[in-house]
């Protein structure tokens, strides 16, 4: 049993064997190789192609956005097999908009790259410190030579007991941009190595690749650090949400007080939701989830009887060209959103802090009008439990 | 701008006009409303269904998987955008299947749902769990009378500063099991609320949903608590690898040392990739990949020369049954695995355990080899950077 | 140069040659040298006794605590050597004693000390758990046989990946009983080994011994989990603190803020400070200092203006036999508190818990009404800065 | 019932007053009372000054140090009440000593004070951003203004969602700082405050004073981050600590995963119990114990059957001059370990470290040998348990 490769890896011919060989096992795969488009379009997303995994599509909103680059009401592509969550996240938007939208905005916007750099002798970390610190401009302009869209937005250098730490941080422009500042910080890595004293190649090493919730970024962000706030009256929460602020206060402390207790990395209701469904539809990269989940809700009750409601989102790693967002369908949800190809990044961010606040809004409003049961037997149901 | 809805939600007639508003304002949707099922088959997995966003299907594998339910070699389909990542993950499987196999055991399987009761005074808290306790052969009935394939596993009771944390337990059989044990609870709350004595309901908040990294759950796990293990000779690290187990332990001190430093949640490198795209695939819900990347990778230097690697994700909420499982697209892929409907779901987690070992293996390999960023270059290119 | 030790290591003779030692070297040491003790009595509490370090003890309070072990005005002995810490404390006593006293309430205590039992094969661990389940009499039997104060409290058995964990709990009575359950556990474990099938004693470990903050007993606590809280009214916050229920909740927020942007483990101000001055005045161990600062402090604004303040302790080890409790200085100390020997650790925890409280609303009060820096100024200096 | 208190706070005639107020309610206190100092020499060091607390000092050591600062051996005076400590810790200085001294080395040195500035708009903020960055010589100035041996090391702004986030920080010579630098950012932000536009002081906050473990701290560090590191050879780890290489290790790996799977904030054994009994001797703030304890114990196995182990120490608040430094016995410790006034705060962090070092791998090594129960049970007793 072994997987048919080829040359021209996404050829039909090729494709075809893959699903023969599965068909030779009895899985047929008729849902599964039902699209139009010419698959050579997946290289650079996927090796061994064999068709596509379908996952439903519905449309939230709309939504109302007040920020420096998303401003206007978007309808919300989320793609989820799990049923309530566009209805939950359509009646958060509701509120939104009624409240006359969330104010969006972008805190911090880079990409970042840790090496380490191990050296025998405390000296010798010192001199390679001074020496990097004497060559950063010949460093930024090697990484900059390495991407068109690429700008050097720092090098932060830190001496940790086992040598020195880099971490090589670009701004991206518009691409989630990864593999751009892997590239870049690899080859500032093998500059640095031929000319600064003392580096043996075998003691410099690549030592994250993100992927996770890490408390350091928390501060600073990684990506898109990015928040969207709104103020609820007194009337949208009775009318959209059957509550009241200080109803909903008394569950959020309850909640917030969950979180300190059982150590929770974010401490919000269910970003991971609205952002999973987003990132699905529009070709983000959904292993960046974990760190797009470390931010914070957080809420105050307003004297006239309102709400005022944020939600922070430090590390939100997205983009709006290459990677997943050239393909078929993920092109039709950028578009839907206003947000395909070029200087669409950031209004892309601000429209994902908007759809997290939705959700955890709603999610809270459900629960403190005891809906929140109702609502998923009503549409989250596939069988008898 | 409003989203149609009808009372046949899922009607082609409502779809249809879903998609003309789109297509009004300037938006076509060829490649999303191509699909060859009847939609009516989402309900219950999502609302104001458009379509399906089509995520790439590449397939990985074979790995071979000791396990006590997965036993054999698998074929695995992963539905991601990300180039590289199914040849990444292909190395890795192909280095466990050399080595015999990676042995996969689950340690704990249950859902848990967490209530908070808050009281005036403190004899009033002392009483209730008093209560709770007497009680909990009742409370057992009550929340196994609410399903059919769901089994009582558990009630713990804290106090807590806020008064009672209650957590509800449930074995879930072969379904993810939220919606199962959030009903059950919610039944149980009630019932407590009718017969226990001093209940305020408004003081009976639900207090989690998961979705987030979670400390305290670390340890007794949450979903599946399952690893994955392997041992691979010199050999197998010189031939598939290009590696040897002296320089990946080097490669793995510092990772390990970067992960203390940074104070990464996760003590792994990516597990967030592989169950992305096998949750994406298979039809689980991705809003719980932030509690799967929690675990931690442990390795150690063999006498012979070889490493001995273990995978442990204590939090893996999956499935096999119901939500998105029934799904077209995602039933073929769980057959490829042979994990379709009931008596599977150990199954699948075990090989999910071994997905995740084998892309850790491979990512540390590449970049030991220094060969990351030359096929992050070859495969995961989309435009020039 | 080596330490002179003797057989009676607490004798005049052997202490004096420790001191010549010293003094050969050139060292001085007319005040260590000064107490009027026996030093015989320091055995179990010392080795190589030299002398004592004389910290400056200050009184502070008197402090109302309504709690359920500790009732009535307290006047607190603080030992330290930082400036204001006194004063700052006594004068958050004070707001609490004109508020009518903090309540103060213990939710949970046990020692716990875990082990972690190894095994070749899964179905080993899964026979060794089931012994384990079927024989927790015996081992609770064998535990309290080991002591006359512990009661048996429980046995946690966790399956994780390298093998069974399993957490011995006891209630230590008034003893702090780091020694009494390490000892209980160790025999327990010693007796498991004898008695249950598959056990290699080199893969059975003692795998922790607390002095630090670990997430997973935030939970349930550690020690005594204990909170104290109190309602300040508009009057007293404008008295005492010269602030108002407003500006100190635009502060709080703040600071709250600041703790999940800078992943602070402890979600507090300051309860290291006073904690510590107790814990050194009487004769705690402070290596627990740490797991004590992982607690919260909740606030939320009155409808009156006021403010409700909890601070919370779930890891507070301490006891009033025993350790460092029958020293000299140490026992006088309690005395002051009404806390000496037997039947007074749950009430000293309560007072530890209004100290704390008592700190917080100092601190953050000070700060907003912008005297923080200079009753530094005034109270903590030693020196031109 | 009201502590006495007057203008000159430390006469005899006020301080005899406390003491009557005691004596009145039954407490003697002829332990407390005995010292032979002045205490006006306790200004600025507590107030309501009624005695001493008296904890025992035992002298540990010789320990080997190659540090940048501290070269030689050096006698180590520790005052705890807990028994075994000094034994303990005097084991693993024999160790050290024996394989030649451990290294030490301080990677980072300065302390740091974080500031909250709010704004009502999002363009205040970035103007106040830029502002800051081209004033940032005079505000180094400003800080400098305010002490003669504080020097400005940096001055980080983050845009954190409720503002901008400003970290002041300075390196504090000899002095632990803490005073130091809230003073110099103190009058950094008032200075701030008249010259930048937009400036509301209600809306400008002290957001942390450390005494607590933060994440964020544990890449750059805090105070002084530190590590010390050793090389056991097969002789001494059989010879001192009966113990071999691979049986350590194999207790190490078991730790070092309960560490992972309990949430450990520390990855090492008990720092906090060497670091409490120096800072007790030496008159450091223990208040700053919590940080000092989120540092890691690394260790790997050499291939001549010996261990290396490093003991990392991020965030170590200390001092040598001010605060309780010139206490009468705290400078008589300082003078045992060469550390005392100007000059010597870096010798005495590699002491530390060293300290710390010394006590994991005693720790470890007795509990490899099975021998920690019973040195426990031999010296840590005061009582029948």
């Amino acid at each position: 049993m072994k997987v048919p490769r080829a040359q021209d890896n996404t050829s039909e011919e090729i494709i075809s064997k893959r699903v023969s060989l599965l068909k030779a096992m009895g899985i047929d795969l008729p849902h599964t190789t039902h699209y139009r488009f010419d698959p050579s379009c997946t290289q650079g997303n996927i090796e061994n192609f064999i068709g596509v995994a379908q996952v439903p599509l519905g449309l939230a909103g709309p939504i109302r956005i007040n920020g420096e680059f998303a401003k206007g009401d978007f309808l919300v592509p989320l793609a989820t097999s799990e049923g309530t969550l566009v209805a939950s996240y359509s009646r958060g938007m509701k509120a939104i908009s009624e409240a006359g939208g969330c104010s969006a905005r972008i805190h911090a916007d880079f990409f970042m790259v840790p090496y380490m750099f191990q050296f025998k002798k405390p000296e010798e970390a010192a001199q390679f410190t001074q020496w990097c610190e004497e060559h950063s401009q010949e460093i930024a302009r090697v990484m900059e030579g390495t991407t068109q869209h690429g700008k050097f937005h720092g090098m932060k250098l830190e001496n940790v007991p086992l040598g020195i730490l880099i971490e090589f941080e670009m701004q991206t422009g518009d691409a989630m941009g990864a593999n751009m500042v892997v590239v870049a910080a690899h080859t500032a890595t093998e500059w640095i190595a031929e000319n600064a004293p003392n580096i043996d190649r075998r003691d410099c090493h690549l030592v994250d690749m993100g992927k996770k919730a890490v408390a350091s970024r928390r501060t600073r962000g990684f990506g898109k650090n990015v928040t969207a706030e709104v103020r609820l009256s007194e009337d949208v929460l009775r009318e959209v949400f059957r509550t009241t602020a200080s109803d909903w206060m008394r569950l959020y402390r309850a909640v917030q007080q969950h979180w300190s207790v059982s150590g929770a990395q974010g401490q919000q209701c269910m970003f991971a939701n609205g952002l999973a469904a987003l990132f699905i539809a529009c070709g983000q990269d959904v292993g960046y989830l974990p760190e797009a989940t470390c931010g914070s809700l957080l809420a105050s009750e307003l004297p006239d009887g309102g709400l005022h409601v944020t939600a922070e989102i430090p590390c939100l790693v997205v983009g709006t060209v290459g990677g997943g967002c050239t393909l078929p369908t993920q092109k039709e949800c950028l578009q839907i959103l206003g947000c395909e190809g070029s200087g669409k990044a950031r209004k892309f961010a601000e429209i994902a802090a908007g759809v997290a606040l939705a959700g955890e809004l709603s999610v809270l409003s459900s629960s403190t009008a005891r809906e929140f049961v109702d609502a998923h037997q009503r549409l989250g149901r596939k069988n008898p439990p």
